[in-house]
């Protein structure tokens, strides 16, 4: 009985008894890129984007440290949000075609629209303010930049708050030459401007991890990624260090090549392999890792991996397992996920 | 109020209030996999495997069909269908380096093990039999052919019952043409065949849905994708349909393309974009789908997103919509996700 008791304890307080795969939190490098990135935009200079991490207690560690107005991507982030105390400034910076969930909040909400419809939407939820989201060059969400004044003036008609607008240059946020990345940045806040002018006021919102300290014309920046990190975003010198990880187990060693307990339902694969340091990836299956160690490994060791986009690897997730060193000192949920 | 219950209604009853994305599933074209599957595997000659839908209500209707013996990728799975009394023979395809919440299960439960390591960890989790996991090409679990009679005869040393041998051909599974895929099987059946003849035991299981009907080695196929389908393996010409879909809504329509809320986040993507009847898909973002429709459509309109990958998919969602044309008559919750 003791022993079991012993071992339960165990089980929640070192990495060596957690069941793999997990994601794990290291909260000195999450309060490392927090402060970074206040140093660079300060309160509401930068407006935090949830859909990264999809965790109101990682949300609430960025408010605490003056970052106090978010930005989501679906209904579900927003309610979460707004259910955990969040709700001073909520910008949904995506378009929905039924905003009831949304008029419903207890909180100050925002919404994207780029149509007629979308504006109705918003008034016949019950949304009180929106944005007038604009195509910056990314072919997504966003009306043309020529059209923003006159949904403004159909908002404003329907007795929406028309707080401004948002584009969100996310083609050129992988570029990874940096003189390239802000002339590109340029010519699409241009765009913005030009929206912005038809449409008045105080807010411009854009930007993202990858333009946080080039994109100087918008008003506020809607970075999330760099809280966390991933390979893509390591590439491009950003002053912020990686922050979570994958802990796997060794489940089988072959000639040349080892397989970890992590696959595909563990990790968003849409910009290709993982990392592991020391290690060169060969494949990645639903439940499996194949890889060649540079140093032999063996079955139960742990390894780290380090997904290449963080947004959907912790979609799969229902928990972030908060470290020190060896240890797991607590459990934060993913409680943002679904729609 | 009356107005509220019969929105409240249609909500759950047509597929024009489902919140999306959300995950249909045609229980007619389901039954026909199940059907095709039986005729050509039927009872103990199929061993479904439920890494592919990981939902308990589709492993009730397999094995009302007729398929009892199921296949995990999980210990999370295998607690599942113990649960759900699915646990007649239930076999984890898959190495574990601590077995003992398998060895709690009121199930049968057989553990594939590939080394020493993990035969121990068999034994000391309380597990009472296992497969030898034999490497037969694809570089993932498994071991040499030539090692498999020593580790059953440590199995049995360590009071394991040795049930017999498996190995996945998963490198052949996408092989397009049939015949070279068939001559790839025959290869890789030649390995386990040799195991076999060292291991002893009734069972030799191997497979999966693109060699179901050429891997005429093994005693039982583990298959999995069958039953759902994705584009992948409609390339192969196999016997069985669509059965599942991503619901998801256009939310904004720009010159030549338009933007559905079907993304990343919703969607495996390691084969790639899905596929959307009568449009060409430009690129998936975090919550966005953009593609170009050869027809216009219009903000609010429905469409139906076909995966490139079934498993990793389903694992982002937390429940099927079942549907009977546009009603939606059931919800079956994808109860097997985590690990």
């Amino acid at each position: 009985m003791l022993w079991l008791l012993a071992r339960g304890l165990k089980r929640m307080t070192t990495l060596h008894y957690l069941q793999t795969p997990a994601l794990l939190l290291d909260p000195e490098a999450l309060d490392a890129n927090i402060g970074a990135m206040h140093a660079a935009l300060p309160g509401p200079r930068l407006r935090p984007h949830v859909k990264a991490h999809k965790c109101t207690a990682i949300a609430a560690r960025q408010r605490d440290a003056g970052h106090a107005l978010f930005c989501c991507a679906t209904v579900r982030e927003m309610e979460g949000m707004a259910a955990a105390g969040l709700g001073e400034d909520l910008l949904l910076a995506n378009e929905v075609v039924d905003a009831s969930r949304l008029g419903a909040l207890d909180a100050r909400i925002t919404l994207a629209v780029d149509s007629e419809t979308t504006v109705e939407a918003a008034a016949r939820g019950g949304v009180k303010e929106v944005l007038i989201d604009v195509n910056v060059g990314l072919p997504r969400c966003g009306c043309k930049p020529e059209a923003a004044g006159a949904l403004a003036d159909l908002a404003r008609r329907q007795g929406l708050g028309v707080r401004g607008v948002m584009g969100y240059e996310g083609h050129i946020m992988g570029v990874e030459e940096r003189g390239e990345r802000e002339a590109a940045c340029t010519a699409s806040m241009a765009l913005l401007r030009e929206a912005h002018e038809q449409v008045g006021g105080e807010i411009i919102s854009a930007g993202g991890t990858g333009t946080f300290d080039c994109n100087v014309y918008a008003s506020e920046i809607q970075a999330g990624s760099y809280v966390l990190m991933d390979t893509a975003y390591a590439k491009l010198g950003l002053p912020f260090v990686q922050a979570f990880w994958v802990l796997a187990t060794v489940i089988s060693v072959g000639d040349g090549f080892a397989v970890a307990d992590c696959g595909l339902k563990a990790l968003g694969m849409d910009h290709g392999n993982p990392h592991v340091d020391g290690a060169r990836i060969w494949f990645c299956s639903d439940e499996h890792l194949t890889f060649a160690p540079e140093a032999p490994v063996k079955v139960g060791d742990r390894i780290r991996v380090v997904p290449a986009h963080v947004d959907p690897t912790v979609a799969y997730h229902a928990r972030f397992h908060v470290i020190e060193g060896e240890r797991v000192v607590d459990e934060w949920p993913v409680d943002l996920r679904g729609w």
